[in-house]
């Protein structure tokens, strides 16, 4: 059976790194780079290259930005109402954005607490964000982790961290998703959206 | 409306460039390389950079090669029926190659003449395949060019060169695939396959 040459295979590998990624996609895509487009081959090595060495965190809210503090955090309207959100990584903040609903600022934790993994409160960040707590502006903190386990045991954490510092501490509703239909809901969701029912 | 960072939004753009890989897949790759893998991300750039920067074309039959003549061209084995199967891309070549049932030599021409594209025999290496053929040294040419127009007009362009030099040529058989359903199968591969019956 034949194989790639050294440089080939090696490509291969690397793209499967990414998510999503198998061995028949990225062999695909190393030809179709190969065979029509290097010059946007060069360009995306380049541009890998250059975002893992130089892509870093806020200081402040720990989002992915290349300055000291990014956009949000240095834009002062949005610290004028001090609510906080509280996400678990990047693309949930987006997706927060995206609706341009909420005005406040952002906690991106980057993970969630998971002991057996070893990731602590100090993986997240969270002694960051109990000195902010600390410093008495934030008026409401929104926990919006996602549903899960880890999400829930991370959210508990952080109400416990506002608790203490008497800070108002509120979570983004759960229940059934809008234009979803009934007969296709998990009963966990169904159960949830029962026992959070609102006066109508 | 957030937008990415220079650097980040450089990167999405960049690994759109990848076929089947839209904004939000790439966005994804961008995120989960950052948030979990910054050393494979670089390797992935490293990788590209060397492939697309060193990997050339084997000078007697064209496919991706590293050094002057890909392994099957400097195995004298794969000379000894002198027969060559010319296929459209390394992709293709790499499928026959697997069902290990081809011996011989290959030629890949890296794409199918298209006048409209301006991609003419000079561009598939149709030059280095008449300079082959004039050898003497080859018995049987076999033609395994996609069953799309662009593969059956290169097919017949090619069967021209092999009718000029007196070499045999052949095409890989047309009909339904093993395994298929006749009743799924469509009417041009069904009415191919009639004509091309054979004595059973």
């Amino acid at each position: 059976m034949s194989r790639h040459t050294p440089l080939l295979q090696q490509l291969i590998d690397a793209l499967r790194i990414l998510p999503g990624v198998g061995p028949k996609s990225a062999q695909r895509m190393a030809f179709s780079l190969l065979e029509r487009n290097r010059e946007a081959g060069l360009q995306l090595g380049a541009a890998l290259t250059a975002a893992m060495n130089k892509i870093g965190h806020c200081q402040q809210c720990r989002t992915f930005c290349e300055t000291e503090l990014c956009h949000i955090c240095t834009d002062p309207k949005r610290a004028l109402d001090g609510i906080i959100c509280v996400v678990g990584s990047a693309a949930d903040q987006l997706a927060i954005e995206q609706t341009a609903q909420f005005k406040g600022r952002y906690f991106v934790l980057q993970g969630y607490l998971s002991p057996l993994d070893g990731i602590g409160p100090q993986d997240l960040g969270l002694d960051i964000l109990g000195k902010t707590l600390a410093e008495g502006q934030v008026t409401e903190l929104i926990l919006a982790t996602n549903p899960t386990v880890e999400g829930d045991a991370t959210a508990f954490y952080i109400a416990e961290l506002c608790h203490k510092r008497q800070v108002k501490v509120s979570r983004i509703a759960q229940g059934i998703p809008i234009g979803g239909e009934l007969e296709f809901i998990d009963g966990t969701t169904l159960s949830h959206a029962f026992s959070g029912r609102k006066v109508f």
